[in-house]
């Protein structure tokens, strides 16, 4: 049998369409809408969900097919979600070149992961850059966050998958032996100590150069509380500068894209609330690295109701932190610390933001517990970049609060970072009254941050809850426990509906 | 402190928009489109990936929110994908309300499973209701599915997962104390005895509802291919007439809606191309049950590039399958058989079509393979459902299948069940040749399969291919090996390539 000439191939010539911008947000995913009858999906004979590869000029990226069977979308144009319109930025005049996207053979990665396999460097390798490369679906990132959750990942393994995020990011180099940085392991609502310990240690002259996440499960990321005071999303370049000026700065990590596929990764886990050891620990340090640090602190809180709920679990998590980092090289010290309340009063971006405030402006309503975490965060990552003798630490951070001289540096920073900015305040607000005299004994804080979260923390920046009352406080009937802020009605009457329908997020013990 | 009359309450007033079909199709995820200005979008705070509750009259329905910025979209309407709109199916002139879907409570078991805990009856329970309700997004059933994969699931956590997939659907009552079915786990291409065991049972008397799932991972499933043949989407009254008429059926389990979870399952499962021991089990036992099947023959073909590859992996599958059956009161007998090579020539649903019409009509060019397992299968069943001694199920089934009463029953079947049809041929080949002479010593399947789905098939139902060679045969280099078979050219292109790409499907050992 002799071999034919392919009758039609699947070539540009043939499969050119007009972009067009749809306008869509579908939340990341790049997403093709094409008609039908068009004759690119008759050719190729795509159906719905079909990954399919977009070429445009030299710019390429893989995206997956909506048909549409209807006539408001053209047939001879390539709709595209805006961020497949962003990734692709075709030029005036331009057309797109639409083919079968390449076999994604590091699925098969993923699939051993599933069923229980180990996977080494060079697996964990081609998995993170065809994610970073934006060849996974939202669907297949799934899959692949659910089977490395839990403690599903050997510290090989974690090992394997942070330096896979290294490699697929850029990693700044600052030109100094020590370069500290700190991380909050987080699920404490309200724990913003680094928006205070940034400016006190970089008013010691160490370099701090913070990036940060937004929040993933919680209701405010640091980022998210940093940003209703200044703008976050710096890139390398203007950070650089930021931190060349100040010796310090608090951007958002997605922005410097120093972990591209990180920002990917917590993109999907965010609707799927799933966290995991071995992702923190890679998500975690691998940014870590990128931004040029020598030196991390990580904060633990623990509780019953925080993200790590028992000391078994922190030094766990505690082994790892402290091994991956050494095995990538970064000295790593960690904090235990106390995560059975919510700290200082307000959680949801801008409420923590007004609480931050009064620290460094040394204000009389200043919550007292958010200044004294602020102030040991600040004392071990001083003794542990060496600004002071180990045992000095507190004292040297204790007198650049309160001489003003860490509020001066935080205002220099916001300054640098593009101008100071006055946080928003939410229009709906709606106390709750304690329905019992007695003692608070418990407080749920997963309940808390679910209910700032459907109260619109922390998309809306302004809402969120403000806490009145601490472990231990007596309270009387009709008291106030705390108040919801909402941005809009329906969003404040959602967040109590819930709380209406759940256990009571502070237990009131009467005979106490 | 007073509580105040919330400002605007998130009730139907305040919140419906006009139902606007948009033609998208999503792949059966309901997805609503909404503009980023319109009144509902602003006041309840909603942002892309919401996942919102609509409600047309008395029907209700849980859909992902895509926000638009294009004019396109009306800022009164509500878009509705494809299946939200089937889903939905507004009157004419009703509004649709918006409000925000109610918290997923049940999504806590699924991250339980995540974490490694095992789950119970009432929490399968609650996941499978809220699936099956369409309370979950595709990437929050991903996650489950992934968080059941591999061998996650105990015994017990199958039974449960069963017993709550089973409970969410009908189940019919046949009023015989004998109902035979079968089942093949698949992995092997071309392996379609169920459309020759079918009518060898009926035309002995014995009452075999058959209803089978499209493909999931494989070019075709049973019914893809009984669907080149006659309608397979029937309705549970239309199945029973055709039952009662001939004493089988063919049809499509996700037309009878017998197992609606599971019908939502496959449809995230297929695209992660995972495949689960727990589910797999789950998902054929509640489709017998459902079905209304008292006894039940599996086949398991094994071989090291079938679904299932060892013995053990055989055995440990055919022990959950008993044990699970008998816990839901279902007789499961095994039938494990070689999986090392196709069965028949046609790989794809026209293709394995024209093998099993061969063998049916007794044709000289029958594969002689199908033939031989096909009447091992009716045997078993025969033997099973007690039409026959044991022993004597061999003889009957081959009296039945060459005196023509078999091909006689499935014209039968076939009518009932709406009109015989003649299978699709593709209208682009390619025909692959031996690039060395020697002995066939080994048969890749995956490959093969894979092969054959990028030809198109299942879709494509004329798409697939046609196999020329089989293990030990002789071929000297030109010799065809195999036949690719297209519906379109830029599918037979891109199979080509993977083909090109990858190493050989047919291993030929030249010293042999």
């Amino acid at each position: 049998m002799t071999k034919k000439p392919i009758p039609c191939m699947a070539t540009e010539t043939g499969n050119m369409l007009k972009p067009w911008r749809a306008g869509i947000d579908t939340y990341q995913e790049p997403v093709v809408y094409m008609r039908r009858e068009c004759p690119i999906c008759r050719s190729e004979g795509f159906t719905t969900q079909a990954r399919v590869q977009l070429t445009a000029g030299n710019r390429s990226i893989v995206a997956t097919l909506s048909v549409v069977d209807s006539a408001w979308l053209a047939e001879n144009v390539a709709g595209l979600s805006e961020s497949a319109w962003q990734a692709l930025a075709p030029q005036a005049g331009q057309l797109v070149a639409v083919t079968h996207a390449p076999p994604l053979d590091s699925l098969s990665h993923v699939r051993a992961k599933v069923y229980g396999h180990s996977l080494g460097d060079s697996e964990y390798g081609a998995v993170i850059s065809d994610i970073a490369a934006g060849r996974y679906s939202d669907l297949q990132i799934a899959a692949f966050i659910t089977a490395c959750a839990g403690d599903r990942m050997k510290l090989e393994e974690t090992v394997s998958l942070t330096k896979a995020m290294i490699a697929v990011g850029d990693r700044i180099d600052w030109g100094r032996s020590v370069v500290v940085d700190k991380h909050c392991v987080g699920g404490l609502p309200g724990n913003r100590t680094t928006l205070i310990a940034v400016p006190i240690v970089a008013a010691c002259g160490l370099t701090m150069p913070k990036t940060s996440s937004r929040a993933i499960t919680s209701p405010a990321g640091t980022v998210d509380t940093m940003e209703v005071l200044a703008p976050v999303d710096l890139d390398v370049a203007r950070m650089r500068r930021v931190v060349e000026r100040t010796g310090g700065c608090i951007v958002w990590g997605g922005a410097v894209r120093l972990s591209p596929a990180d920002d990917i990764l917590i993109r999907v886990e965010r609707p799927l609330d799933l966290d995991s050891e071995g992702q923190l620990v890679a998500s975690v340090l691998s940014k870590k690295a990128a931004a040029g640090s020598t030196h991390v602190l990580i904060d633990v809180p623990v509780g019953a109701t925080a993200k790590v709920r028992t000391t078994q679990a922190a030094a766990s998590l505690a082994f790892r932190l402290r091994n991956v980092g050494s095995a990538i090289g970064l000295q790593v010290s960690l904090r235990v610390t106390d995560g059975e309340q919510p700290v200082g009063r307000g959680i949801g971006p801008a409420l923590e933001a007004r609480d931050v405030l009064a620290v460094l402006k040394g204000l009389p309503e200043a919550p007292a517990d958010l200044r004294e975490r602020s102030l040991r965060v600040a004392a071990d990552i001083l003794e542990m970049g060496g600004a002071t003798l180990v045992g000095d630490g507190l004292g040297l951070a204790n007198d650049v609060l309160s001489d003003g001289r860490a509020w001066a540096k935080f205002q220099e920073i916001c300054a640098e970072q593009g101008g100071m900015r006055i946080p928003p305040t939410a229009r709906f607000t709606r106390t709750i009254e304690a329905l019992a005299s007695g003692r608070i004994t418990r407080v749920d804080n997963r309940l808390l941050a679910r209910t700032a979260k459907l109260a619109g923390a922390p998309t809306a920046p302004g809402a969120g809850i403000d806490v009145h009352v601490r472990l231990g406080d007596r309270v009387d009937v009709g008291q106030a426990l705390f108040t919801l802020h909402a941005e809009a009605p329906g969003e404040l009457e959602y967040a109590l509906e819930f709380v209406r329908s759940r256990p009571p997020i502070f237990q009131i013990s009467e005979s106490a």
